[in-house]
């Protein structure tokens, strides 16, 4: 994520990890670094494990000037025969700050010693259980230790608490009980006798519960909700290691899940997933910046003004306001408003506003572009004792794609980025370059999908010319870290 | 709007004005009777003044036995030949609480004597300026005064507001100016010198402002904005004046308005406008209800748990809990949540929820079935003291349809109803049933469009049977109050 968090250096952050003293470099970001300077890291910086990088081409990948597309390796293959390619961004981070992951995992029910043990379970190899495919891309800012935490964790937090109900995932025709009892099973509470079908005149906040209205909660449902609780309590993990480690700055999350013939796409910030089903669209993720969430942020701001520090303005102006301007009406909308109207201007309107700049500049209190994600618990406004963490969620949208209820092509893929790789492409770009791209190749072609990747990523990045990364029209190419994954949606087929 | 509002016995308030007693009748509504049962009312009460009903017709309009459809009568002309039918509900309240407006207003430069003026203008039947076609839906509940005074107020609210900024409309190819002097003309502060023209680095909260970062703002978005912030004064005002006279209830709005060649839609409740282009439909509302709302209510129930009274929790189970149940584990969501995971239950978790109920029997705190709105300032939780309209929002939505720029015949119209039309009929049905209804009318019959609300209405009614008000496939038909607008889209050339 380029420039998400302005005047933190986090470039040194962390450290290549193949010259040892990771823990010893400077840190530089005043915003972020919580008296951490002393802490080991969590995680040693590194590319994802699955591209099986040397220290030579690790630090091959750091290279600014040349920017080098790092792939997998021709005889590595990911489940579902993924693809996927990154590269370093042109300059502004020293290291690359996106991560990712590609997991096969599995769920079963726990014995009931890993129960009581709130640690999360190592990869034990058992492969028995229902089979969960993992992909993430983690776009990180102001340091690399939120998203290499979250690449390493979040899909074993997901796994765990998928295991605490895998009985009933076992049974996924039967909806999940409302209640259950501390072993797992369901609890049957008996409804009270007499209970009316309807609702409207007898029940009251005083009345004994009843339960002629009870939901129909569906196992899909179930899955989406432990995947938002998920991404908290990988948050608050972060939080907590905090303690012992240094965990430095935050990341975007976007993560996609395939369990039961159900493909989850759960989305924190500002990557993005869409599918390509023949070469149709579909959006699988929003974004989440200061303009998309810029009413949620004005409304916390307005309940509690307290967090606002007394330098912010929870209104948001057309443009800073002058002090001759006090008394003047001027543009304004809150968070009750789409549009805008006019206000006398007030002593407090002088303050600086929440929400502030357009498109990929607008900032929250001047200070990052991203709305939700995980880590950034020490972040602060520059120079000054204002906490942002209570403006930022880490709570995903997660959206839900029926693959085992449509057929699918070898051209028909998942394709996940961060930021870096739409920011100069649009969806139908992007799914008309991969159509293309995948007609072009042998089906059977073992690299067919992280080639379509490299495409993908060259097409953003651009090339080095005089002035700079350009596109073939020559626009300015993407100066971001840029990540791809692009898997195939028949995968499951291909692996067998 | 039918039983929104639970253990508010609102029928008799307000009374029927031809009997004169109309601010001696008692009040019952504990919920909502807020020390004003020796103040008159604002408005007598009756029906649109449009309808110019006699005393007899508006006795004859209650009738709760035969529901007879009241329409606009045979030698009446709403502009635009605007059809309009109502028909009361089937007992559940005393009066018709649906209210409707239909005006022609002009929006010219205010004297700088009325701009000093806090009171809203006369209609001074002075027929220069900028004409604004308005029309307005008012479903009330828990009694008609909000209902009422919104629409006989707030049409009035937006005109003068629009008058402010007629200098602006005027010229609506220009940009309106992002601050202005107090005689309305633009300010223009000097941008300091050596701004630079990207924000990136430079800016920050302690900083002289610049101006090198200025949003553009359209004059659709002014009206927008000003539409948005009337529905707050209109609110403002409700409460206001309930110091002096019984304002009951509240009311949803949904109101649109025809201003230099765009349609605007604002709607706050769960009235519902559709646009029926071509016999395709065009949604130009959302409903706000609990469910709809329910992770704005329960973020704000998160954040300021003392509005729950300790009555009430914040999250959501699938139903009620039982006391025996305490340590078990049940499905639960919260706001940040869409689907569901499993919670320990712990003691606060036996408190009410503050979303309930499932469909059109979803309420918050076991009381109100909408969520947005005007009025409503004294309502409160049944036997308690726990107020309800801190949850309520009285911000519409605004949808904006460009009806200059498409042609459109005279089968295109714009269907305005209360939740009382939609409750049994689909978008796709009225879309259907009107496009039949006046593709086999003449295009010049002056009844067209209220022959065409009169259907959509006995349509959502049906008629009275042995077992109640049944539809031709005998499911039940709306017992709520129903109000239709019919609203030709080419009305502007069918004026002229």
């Amino acid at each position: 994520m380029i420039s998400k968090v302005k005047n933190a250096m986090s470039s040194l952050v962390g450290g290549i990890i193949p010259h040892g003293h990771h823990h010893q470099h400077p840190q530089h970001g005043a915003a972020q670094n919580g008296g951490a300077d002393s802490l080991p890291p969590r995680f040693p910086y590194g590319r994802p494990e699955f591209l099986d990088l040397t220290p030579e081409l690790l630090q091959y990948s750091t290279e600014h000037a040349s920017r080098p597309v790092i792939t997998l390796k021709r005889d590595s293959r990911l489940p579902w025969r993924t693809g996927y390619a990154e590269v370093i961004n042109a300059g502004k981070s020293m290291l690359n700050e996106d991560q990712a992951s590609c997991e096969l995992l599995y769920v079963k029910k726990l014995s009931s010693k890993q129960q009581r043990c709130s640690m999360l379970l190592e990869d034990s190899g058992d492969t028995t259980g229902i089979p969960i495919h993992f992909w993430g891309v983690f776009d990180g800012h102001a340091g690399s230790g939120a998203a290499l935490a979250a690449s390493k964790l979040l899909h074993r937090i997901i796994r765990d608490r998928l295991c605490d109900v895998a009985h009933i995932l076992e049974n996924q025709n039967s909806p999940p009980p409302i209640c259950l009892a501390k072993n797992g099973s369901p609890f049957q509470a008996e409804a009270k006798k007499g209970a009316c079908l309807d609702g409207e005149d007898q029940d009251g906040p005083l009345d004994e519960p009843r339960f002629h209205m009870e939901k129909d909660i569906s196992v899909e449902s179930l899955v989406m909700g432990i995947i938002e609780t998920a991404f908290r309590q990988m948050d608050d993990l972060i939080e907590k290691e905090k303690e012992s480690y240094s965990i430095s700055g935050g990341c975007c999350a976007l993560i996609a899940i395939h369990l039961l013939g159900k493909l989850y796409v759960a989305n924190a910030g500002d990557s993005r997933a869409i599918i390509v089903h023949n070469n149709e669209v579909i959006p699988m993720s929003n974004e989440f910046t200061p303009e998309s969430e810029r009413q949620r942020l004005q409304y916390l701001g307005f309940l509690q003004p307290e967090l606002l520090g007394n330098e912010f303005t929870h209104i948001e102006f057309p443009r800073r306001i002058q002090h001759k301007e006090l008394g003047k009406k001027m543009l304004f909308r809150d968070h009750t408003m789409t549009g805008w109207a006019y206000k006398m201007i007030v002593e407090d309107d002088l303050k600086f506003p929440l929400i502030y700049g357009e498109g990929k500049k607008a900032r929250v209190m001047a200070t990052i572009g991203v709305t939700r994600g995980l880590g950034d618990h020490d972040l602060k406004v520059y120079n000054s004792n204002i906490h942002i963490k209570p403006f930022l969620s880490c709570c995903p949208e997660v959206t839900v794609y029926n693959i085992s209820e449509l057929k699918h092509g070898s051209d028909d893929v998942l394709v996940m980025g961060s930021d870096g790789l739409w920011d100069v492409t649009t969806d139908r770009d992007v799914a008309d370059a991969v159509s293309t791209f995948l007609s072009g190749r042998e089906p059977n072609d073992p690299l067919r999908y992280t080639l379509a990747a490299q495409d993908l990523l060259m097409r953003s990045r651009g090339v080095l010319k005089e002035r700079g990364w350009r596109l073939p029209n020559e626009k300015l190419g993407s100066g971001d870290d840029i990540t791809v994954f692009v898997i195939p949606l028949a995968g499951l087929e291909l692996e067998t």
